[in-house]
């Protein structure tokens, strides 16, 4: 089986930062996945001891937090620095920039509004930062039952895509005095979906690697299907070999928290079929 | 013939505003047409003594000077101040608010882009107010070739159409960190547009009464050629009875700057055909 990978994929800037801090700060305890990465965090556990709590709870007092790359609620992070707990943001760059528009625009008087998934947690960490609340939109329909006020400042999850918040920014500019849209996308997922959008039109199947749970990993998914037939497995034990049945051409590419190391046995065995 | 008249249609605030000015000042001067429409222009001068010129050079002192309400450079007003003039703004408030706006947001460093018509004079005017010049942009496809920077204002005319402004906040919503987008469209020349696309859906003809040169009055003729035949007249004279052969039913809208006395005239000679 011929293998292609995409142009782009895979580990983004803010995952690798991530990473090299939590490798760079032994025994510590990450605030929630790291990233959405199952095998990475067994590796980060495995070799430096990197634990992982979903419970602000019942923390081990003495060692060190790691708030991961999609950031955490405001309330929460001032909770944690009022327990004296050392907290080490790994929150992604490009996650703070929204939080800090978030923050700024509130106070200004904007009503706010958020192109991205309510239960995501880059989200959830955003919102947090709004004076007043925000609106989470899903797309478009959930902007009709919204009553807008006359300014408005738009964001987006990083991982969304961008042709629909393009649309949402220009329902808005119709309806209100004033948006002020900021594009938060980022531009690693952005190139990954070109990539990935490019490289599905010319293979016969396409499999995304990337964590079940992860967005931007999903929207690979959704774009590659468009397609061509695609699938989309954590690992490549996941991998079945009828899939490839008459198949000539494989593309492969990966969500930003998929790490090198799981990309390259998924081309390994795909190659053998 | 049956008539039937748009639901809105013809003279807006700003029009009514400006006239009311021109009436209140006897004698005075308009710097270029007070509104796009050449007979009311006739009637001030034959009832009022109001006179045009087109000319800032030439001017006879002692007269006042109407500013008309699409505004004018602002450099042309600093000169006209600065001879001693005694200027009257009969600028319309919705031209004005872009031209603050302008003024603003280039202070502040956003690159200004402005949906409109690079020879209309409220266009002229509103760009005069940006510090460092302003692109004006005819469509999307002006945008292509344009260099965006990261941070963008964005305006429009207030007499374009609102969908294709629109599309031009979300193709830059996608392409640049921050886009502020202002809707300085003015809802009577929206409502206006909608009334005529409603009608013009239900009837055989359209006649759009307006002046040849108004921006508004050719967009009406513009959204009603798309629903059926439609004709731009400026008065009862342009009429031409074989437009109506074998039609039953005509519907009359008309431009912003158009009075109810030349509408009237248009309906009555309609209705006897």
């Amino acid at each position: 089986m011929e293998v292609r990978l995409a142009k782009n994929y895979g580990f983004c800037f803010g995952v690798k930062r991530a990473i090299k801090i939590a490798q760079d700060h032994k025994d510590s305890i990450t605030l929630g996945p790291l990233i959405h990465n199952a095998k990475e965090i067994a590796r980060l556990k495995r070799d430096f001891n990197v634990d992982l709590s979903e419970d602000l709870e019942n923390l081990e007092s003495g060692r060190k937090l790691i708030v991961r790359t999609h950031g955490i609620p405001k309330k929460d992070l001032q909770r944690l620095q009022d327990q004296h707990f050392e907290v080490i943001d790994a929150t992604c760059p490009f996650v703070r920039k929204p939080q800090m528009i978030v923050e700024e625009m509130s106070k200004e008087g904007y009503q706010i509004i958020v192109f991205g998934d309510k239960e995501h947690p880059e989200v959830k960490g955003v919102v947090s930062y709004a004076q007043n609340g925000a609106h989470i939109i899903a797309g478009l329909e959930d902007l009709e039952s919204l009553k807008l006020h006359k300014k408005i400042t738009l964001i987006s999850q990083t991982t969304k895509q961008p042709e629909i918040f393009a649309k949402i920014a220009g329902y808005l500019s119709m309806r209100v005095a004033e948006v002020r849209v900021f594009n938060t996308i980022c531009n690693a997922t952005f190139d990954n979906q070109s990539a990935a959008d490019s490289l599905s039109k010319e293979v016969d199947i396409m499999i995304v690697v990337g964590g079940k749970n992860s967005s931007n990993t999903k929207q690979l998914l959704y774009i590659c299907e468009k397609n061509c037939v695609s699938y989309l497995i954590e690992d490549e034990q996941e991998l079945q070999k009828e899939w490839f049945k008459d198949k000539k051409v494989c593309g492969i590419t990966a969500g930003a928290s998929t790490p090198d190391w799981i990309i390259t046995k998924v081309c390994q065995k795909i190659m053998s079929y």
